[in-house]
């Protein structure tokens, strides 16, 4: 058993205990569902995106999220705003660059709020990530037009270049800081036919950055749970609808010994 | 039997004859659920919130429920021109405080939503209730650091000192218009694990406002049904994902006779 | 059996197979519903408002879905901006005029969006749909004060005038160009009692439209496999919450031949 299984049961028995409050600023198409993954699996969700109080609430918070899924110029105000306050007050930042690649304004976004706000995490698919490096790395809407094995490479050379974290996610997830690099095996393909799961796991990697410090296995961690909630989900429905309520459920039933046994987290591919 | 219980069975009837109109300015995060909890009960809603069109829509409205869950500047606008209106046309105000209390832009937004528009009601948690009469009370994210229990007394004076009816929600949820106060024990603890709860509790509240003129009766006959609401649903399931989907079915299938008998409205703790 | 029912099986095959980006503009309360039916249907949704981003995103769409159902100042500018560019980049734009007749805001924006963006097909319910053509039309919030009926000879009239296909929903549906008029007898009460149906209903149809040149006949078997599954859903499912899911589940498990053999369309009344 790999190591991070050990963690990752650890991580959410403590957020259960602990029910971190995870500010969020991110897109309404996932906002609700982000919220209800947070609530479920334990955490305490606040969705706060107005430039006049961002600062107090991120002050109060054990982990900041940001997601570009709608993103506005004033949303990237608020979040410039709260990033930099996280830095002040040590709240960790984790980074959602949900269509960098597939517009300009994303990937230029997403550029300045890494620069502007230092992220620990950074999650997206390979193309998102891939675009964070490389202007030509086109993103199809909100769609990956790479495999996550494509990305590996360059992922490793960003995370360097970055200083953060990467989470690059597909049928099987990467997760690197360019040392250290770990794959999860855990999932689903239903849960590319439910829209924001990729912002729950995210927001997800927020929860368990509030009680772990090492990125590296707060991201794999969370993944492999988000994960093992799709396959749980999978056994009980076989249609999107279903699966999005079961994944919810999943996400509360799940208990730190299944996650610890159910981990598919390996050091190599 | 508690003599709202008959109340509560004909507002709800007189909710699915009516059918009315529920003008909703309200958060980013709960709009949805809001909107499926209002169709599921059998009133009609409508979400609104530009400057150009709340004055005209509410005009059209039977209660307008304002909520401040993702306020910023305009939407405060848009909720002032709403509620001047609504009391130019007699239609009731409902407010939600929601997350007052955990940032001064809250808070303060709160207070002159409240002198600037005349809610009859008021709904919050403990805290966000407290945070309206004392500066000083905390709110965690959008959760409470109070109990109902250590509200009730400053809810009382509160109540008169503004002129509302105050619906506190809880464990056991009191409402109380400073002169009499009464207290709902239905409900399920999953609720709390489903965001826009709350902020549903606040709609159907103005649902049940539009055709019960007695601010104290359609707060409580309103929280009474809501949370019979979840405690059937917690017969049909075990976790927050399906417990949100059952949750909608019984605000659908509850019958008057169903909910007359299962109130549980009391006038002593 | 009707010549369209087989469009409707190979357009839902097409869409299966293409899985075509499709671009909405829409209203915060429906996003996320019309997010998983598209995602459900086998499409690939995208959800931009930003003026910055509109046009870029529009480019590599298949189509564009414009929905006022929460409009505001400057989603009417960014509709406008997307709408234009998908005229250039020969995307098809199909509109929906939520609430159109409700207040003259929403009245006068949906007017100025059809004539600067030229919506090959236009879906509401007869009251939004009347007024359009007559000022005097009055919706109810968002809900129709007239019957598909009522609605028939001004549509066709209209059609015309607008050089659009109509499509106007109600118990049964009506779709015409003002030449061909075509009658589609699917769906399920229920569907009326969770919100956002009307807002996926067109944005199914924008999925249809993008491998199927013939207005009418994607109107029309959009509409045809939407209602299939609001009937499947409902053998299913007896109350709004647990209807929703069904709903999104069917969506995803109609075969193209379930498709043909469940249509019920007609070219007489």
């Amino acid at each position: 058993m790999h190591p991070f299984a050990d963690s990752a049961a650890r991580n959410l028995a403590a957020v259960r205990e602990r029910k971190p409050l995870i500010h969020n600023i991110t897109n309404f198409v996932a906002m609700n569902f982000t919220a209800n993954a947070l609530l479920a699996m334990g955490a305490s969700p606040v969705m706060a995106h107005a430039a006049n109080e961002v600062e107090e609430m991120v002050s109060h918070a054990a982990a900041l999220v940001l997601n570009i899924g709608t993103l506005t110029e004033e949303q990237i105000e608020s979040m410039i705003l709260a990033g930099r306050k996280a830095a002040a007050c040590r709240v960790p930042v984790i980074f959602d660059p949900v269509g960098s690649g597939a517009t300009a304004f994303r990937t230029r976004s997403a550029r300045r709020i890494i620069a502007e706000t230092n992220p620990v995490v950074i999650r997206g698919n390979p193309s998102e990530v891939l675009s964070l490096a490389d202007a030509s790395s086109q993103t199809i809407g909100v769609d990956s037009a790479h495999t996550v094995d494509q990305a590996t490479a360059a992922a490793r050379t960003l995370a360097l270049e970055l200083g953060a974290t990467l989470a690059i996610t597909g049928p099987v997830d990467l997760v690197t800081d360019g040392r250290r690099t770990v794959w999860i095996a855990n999932g689903h393909p239903l849960m590319g036919r439910v829209t924001g799961t990729g912002c729950a796991a995210t927001a997800i990697i927020g929860a368990f950055l509030s009680v772990e410090s090492d990125p590296v296995r707060a991201a794999a961690s969370a993944l492999a749970y988000f994960g093992l909630a799709g396959e749980m989900a999978a056994r009980k429905a076989a249609a999107p609808g279903s699966f999005m309520i079961q994944l919810l459920d999943a996400l509360y039933t799940i208990t730190p010994e299944q996650l610890e046994a159910g981990c598919r987290i390996t050091s190599t591919e």
